[in-house]
């Protein structure tokens, strides 16, 4: 059932090994040596267990622990980390004397078993070096993320249907994700960091969206459960709140990120104005960024702005505020560059970046847009594409 | 909305911290520093941001990154873990000369971070002991798996509902994924091991239920995409061909695990004995299996029951075969003990298992149930209670 068109071609595979190529030689690397989830998928297109082999220079070595099914001409089974420098030496390989792991995602045993492999080489670490080249998008990534932007706003053009009187915020939550399902999400979410947990996204009404989280997203919420404490809550919706639909666009393997604001029956004025100044930050990011942007630029753009509107002790939360206004997207959901005042990335073209300028009004619950832009070489593109303002549920009897 | 009895109560919480000082003196291991969700959850009842200090005797210390929100007698803030050795000192705790870590799920960089911290400290592994001490469970752990276990079945009485003809796997997916959510799935589904990804669980027809996938569940299918390599695929459910139906129940924070076989009309005869067979493994460990039974002695028990049944060569998979038959269950999915020929393990009182014995049939799919067990003083007890034949879906028009 899976068609090709779902693999990236051969070319790109290359494109992205020499990439990295570049970086190791910089680096003075031999060779990375990739285990994880992401990055084999990044390298290779597919996600198999064991670990891709990249050198400085030629072509990689996949090694595969369960073969089955990924027959190809990089791939070589193995049934351990300790098979690996016999089967280099057999290809002529030589033995790297510096090699970098994920020293940042691989477990300490998992560094130790392999360090134990390469014994003689000195480790470095992959995984700053590939976040940074992910951070950059490729043509064939830039179609993925269209692609998965352009379904995902499809998916919001249902929301109202999915709103009865009387709904509770994870049923709402629920009838969206069966949105989602229908239109093809993968249900995956990666997300970088060993203490994530998140499910499809996330749904705020009222006052669950002042609540505090653990997790590093930009607003929180009491979540159904203390195992699981973020995202709605089992609140009722209730006339004059806001519900903030932060549902993500999983419908390849690259992820976008899309916030909207619906209300049940109209809120107080000040949640308009409020979302206004969001709006206008949008705009000003849409207009005025443009590569070589530096990233804590945009973060204290933003916190002057929200100063200035008179609303500043509402911007990105209340209690516990979130301290970046928005953050790359690509493979996982919190990506380079994040736009946060200790940044030292500047905009770039191929960064696809997610701004989310929230504010959390008491009593009413959470206000501000989310969009992912692509940033080109003579500025930025809006890529997810569908109504701004406050949405009004319709009541249906 | 959050109520009180999602929490553990105080006496549970102190039932775990002394079995692990327990083990921690029987390790000579001053204290315990835990940062993985699931062992804070489990030590605290709670997800945060930080560590859970255990010291080998006396309260624990939970150290919190974000305390907004977690206010309790054990908390207090810190920014880093640096900050960890003088609030330990404050507090008159002597600095422990050897710590436990989760080494096996702890980053190779966040080890060496901590290991800063404690300079002058031995450093063990606490993840085997927790993953051990875990595989006992409390009777409030009991209850939760009871409660989580009659929810499950109950979904799973509304799966021919799910059901209507030119139906595809992934289309009944999602509706069954509904009926769950609605019957409070909290989504999240926690697995051990860094390369593990799953979403809810997994359905598998035809042809797909033989397709390699790369992750240690006992079966495959190839996905809806190559960077989500497991179950549904998109499949068109067919006539003669069957449905296996792995959806996890995740109604609390301990999860069961059961699997159904359901059929598109009549299945080729032999599907129906090879099922038997499964049937009759279930029997057998029902019967048979109690408190010393060793978990080598069952994955045996099993292989030779299926190998004396003439079917061994579509036992756990065809070209790729799992090496176990089942597992133990709780916060995680993959929990120990694990039914396998290398298991040292012997069933005990408290443990939750997993059975999953398992066929692929070519041209046909996969038969044979999956059901949750516990471990009492005299023998297990089902606690995943649904109609266990193959089961028809009714063409509906």
């Amino acid at each position: 059932m899976m068609d090709n068109s779902k693999f990236p071609p051969v070319e790109e595979l290359r494109l992205r090994w020499e990439k990295l190529q570049q970086t190791m030689r910089a680096e003075k690397a031999d060779a990375c040596l990739i285990s994880s989830n992401v990055n084999i998928y990044y390298l290779t297109g597919l996600i198999f267990s064991g670990y891709v082999f990249i050198p400085v220079s030629g072509e990689p070595v996949y090694f595969v622990r369960k073969p089955e099914g990924l027959e190809n001409q990089w791939s070589i089974a193995i049934r351990k980390p300790e098979d690996i420098p016999l089967l280099l030496q057999e290809r002529k390989f030589p033995l790297p004397k510096s090699i970098l792991l994920e020293t940042d995602q691989i477990s300490y045993n998992e560094y130790l078993r392999v360090r134990q492999v390469f014994t003689d080489s000195e480790i470095g670490n992959a995984t700053p070096l590939l976040r940074t080249q992910r951070m950059i998008k490729t043509s064939y990534e830039i179609e993925q993320l269209l692609f998965t932007a352009k379904i995902h706003a499809a998916v919001y053009t249902r929301i109202k249907q999915c709103y009865h009187q009387g709904i509770t915020d994870i049923e709402l939550q629920s009838n969206i994700e069966r949105e989602m399902r229908l239109a093809g999400s993968l249900g995956l979410f990666r997300c970088f960091g060993n203490n994530m947990d998140i499910y499809m996204g996330s749904l705020l009404t009222g006052e669950n969206a002042a609540t505090p989280s653990p997790y590093d997203f930009a607003l929180g919420g009491g979540g159904l459960h203390p195992c699981f404490p973020i995202g709605a809550n089992g609140s009722m919706l209730k006339e004059g709140t806001s519900v903030m639909i932060d549902m993500v666009g999983n419908y390849t393997a690259y992820l976008t990120d899309m916030t909207r604001v619906f209300a049940v029956g109209r809120l107080p004025e000040q949640a308009y104005r409020v979302h206004q100044v969001s709006q206008e930050m949008h705009a000003w990011f849409l207009e005025k960024a443009i590569p070589g942007t530096a990233c804590s630029d945009i973060y204290d753009r933003l916190m002057a702005m929200a100063e200035a509107s008179g609303f500043g002790r509402f911007f990105m939360g209340l209690k516990q505020k979130a301290k970046f206004v928005g953050h790359g997207v690509g493979l996982e959901i919190n990506e380079l560059p994040v736009l946060t005042n200790r940044s030292k990335d500047r905009l770039q073209p191929g960064m696809a970046i997610a701004l989310e300028p929230k504010f959390v009004l008491p009593g009413i619950g959470a206000v501000g847009n989310e969009n992912t832009y692509l940033v080109r070489e003579k500025g930025l593109e809006k890529i997810t594409i569908f109504e701004e303002d406050i949405i009004e549920f319709q009541p249906q009897l």
